[in-house]
Parts: C-alpha cells; structure tokens; sequence
C-alpha cells in the first residue's frame, strides 16, 4: 500500500516499525548501469531517513552523481513450513515479514545543527541508555567532528508497506498456520500469530490492508 | 574485499555466511530513474543465488529491461555503545555486522531440472526437517507448478564482503570493547567477541582481512 492510502493506524505502526529497526538497505544508481545497495544504521525522524557516512566513501560519491534513491527495511518474523497446512506439496512454503519501501531524494545535510539532531536521534535509537555527552555543534567535543562527518538526509517521496501476514490465505489454512506456529513455539511465533490475527479479514473486520 | 582475493578460508566463510541467512536483498533498476529494492528468500548453490516469485510481478518486468542486478545480505552482530571505549564522545559508538555484495547478471531460468533444483536448495535452506514431497519435474503435483512459478538465476560477476568486527581499532580500544561485550552478555556478544578474534590483527597473525 502507498501513503496516501494508510490510515493513520497504519501509518503509525509503520512509523513504530521504522523507528524499531536498526539498519536498512540503501539503493543507489552505479555510473556502472549497476544498482549498488548498502547497508547501513539509520534513524527516522521528522518524516525523513537520515544516515551518515565517510565523505570519502563509495556511497557518497554516488549520491553527489544521482540523489534518487530507495531505502528499504525488513524483518522476517517467521518462516512458515508447508506441512502446516499441506502434508505432501512444498508450494506453501513461505515466510511472513514486515517490509517498508521508500523511493526519494538524498541530500547532504550542511547545517551542523540539523546533523547534530540527526546523531542524536542515531544514538537515542541505537544507545538508549545514554552514556555520552549530548550531541550539539557548540560542545568542542563535537564541533570538529560534526563538520568533517557526512550526514545524509532522505525526503520521502513514496512510501509503501507490505505487512505480509497470510492475509492471501483461505480460512482453513490460516487456521492450520496458526495452529502450527501455536505448536512449535519459536521464539517469535507468539508475536507472529498475533500479527495474523491483528491483520486477518477473517479475524478483524476492520484488519488493516498493508 | 573482492572474490579473486579471497583466501581459501575467507571463500568458505562467505559461502556458509550466505548459506545461513534467509533472505537478502534484490538491487533492480527502475524505469523511473529510480533503484528499485525487494527483500527476498534466496538460496545460493552451484555458486549461483536463485529466487523465485510471480511471473506478474514488478520485480520480473523490471529484470526483463534490465538484467544488471545487484544482491546484498547483511547481517548486525552487535550494536557497540561509544562508553564500552569513551566516557563522553558519541562517537566511537558503532555496529559490527558481516555483509556480502554481488553485482551480476539475473537471468530466468527455463529448464524445468534447474528451477526443481533451485526450489529444492530453498526448501532444504528454510525447511531443512522436511516434510514435503521431493521437488522433481516428473511428480504431477509440481509439473504445473513449475511451469507457472518463475525462478531467477544470478550469474555473480563480483562479489564483495565486509565483515566488520573492529579490525580498525588500535589496540587498547579493541581490548575495552572486548571487554565491554564480555561483561554485557547479549545473546549475540559471545560470537561477536570470537569473530573479533578471528578477525583481529593483534589476536591473530595470519588474519583475514575481510
């Protein structure tokens, strides 16, 4: 589903989706008629991606050449194996994920102040506990570094989500799915049944259509 | 690093690396001027990665305009805070991880052996208990299956990977954040401290350099 589409449930819980996740996949144009992707911590703030990087580095040579890019961000939460609902065919197979897809432009922040608040919303997602002196251009600390760091900020111009649930299942095998993830137990199969039930037709009228 | 210097060792722990994750990332060049990025199940065998997906979706229209893909997968072994090495900058915090890049040409895979062999290398990847019919083209309940599912081969042209677990830090920096992930004790700290060895060029002499 695209943004304009989302409810404003929906897109919170993309947001919470985003904010929870701590690296993504940064897709750039190649002058090799190459896409290149990398990894790479992010955080999300003020309705954009930011992330930062050597000034000398691969990435941010591309990005100077084209600033159209796509940042995408998954977690698998369950594989699901076919006999849960067919005891001969391996077609059913599948895995159930979150995934997130951004297309927009990427521009190098120059205001110290904006990537000072860029790091410290890095660091608030990544080291919650604290443990360093705020991030602000003003602290010596800092300064130097702040300036000689690059700091990269995405505006979003397309979003779209895909909250992969079953939702394509019939009833009974649904129902089968959710047994078998009952069952087996795995450390996030209690998290991925309720993720069915929340996003299930069949559960939720007004399930959520990601 | 890239594949043809790759030691021996290093060859093999990239290939076990991409035999244990459970899917990576798909790098496509859009029509928009765009990269277009799409997570996905993969199984890398024969020294080839394949996938497989719908024949109406966007990723197939895209690799028929251009076969120049690239995959990545990735994978965060620990987050590492800046106080395991500095009491007051933020900036030492960083995140160790192994990564792999391939840039090669995508390519659907017609011959019924090969997109059985493929499916089947899924299937022992993400199924390895079983519990399903082996995949063969001459078992009726794949025949149609097979014709109708499409599986993309990537030939790999280059292969990069990074396996970041400090290798940059002078030597009394290693040792504190050694320390620090001992002492911390998260699921993943003990095996982020054995690559740290293994990877480390005062641990280790005969090093790899990933």
């Amino acid at each position: 589903m695209r943004r304009k589409e989302f409810s404003v449930q929906e897109q919170q819980e993309i947001e919470d989706f985003l904010r929870s996740m701590s690296f993504g996949f940064l897709g750039t144009s190649g002058e090799d008629g190459y896409p290149h992707i990398t990894p790479l911590n992010y955080t999300y703030q003020n309705g954009h991606i930011y992330f930062h990087g050597s000034k000398a580095g691969s990435k941010m040579k591309e990005l100077v050449k084209s600033h159209k890019v796509s940042f995408a961000v998954a977690k698998e939460f369950a594989v699901i194996p076919s006999y849960f609902s067919d005891p001969r065919q391996a077609c059913p197979a599948t895995a159930f994920f979150k995934s997130v897809h951004i297309r927009g432009i990427a521009e190098p922040v120059d205001d110290l102040h904006e990537k000072a608040e860029a790091l410290s919303g890095l660091m608030e997602k990544l080291q919650p506990e604290g443990g360093y002196a705020p991030i602000t251009p003003d602290d010596p600390l800092y300064t130097g570094e702040l300036k000689a760091v690059s700091v990269v900020r995405i505006t979003v111009e397309d979003l779209t989500a895909k909250f992969k649930f079953g939702q394509n299942l019939k009833e009974d095998r649904l129902a089968q799915v959710m047994e078998g993830l009952e069952e087996r137990g795995l450390a996030g199969d209690p998290e991925t049944v309720e993720m069915m039930k929340r996003y299930c037709p069949f559960h939720n009228k007004d399930a959520d259509r990601l």
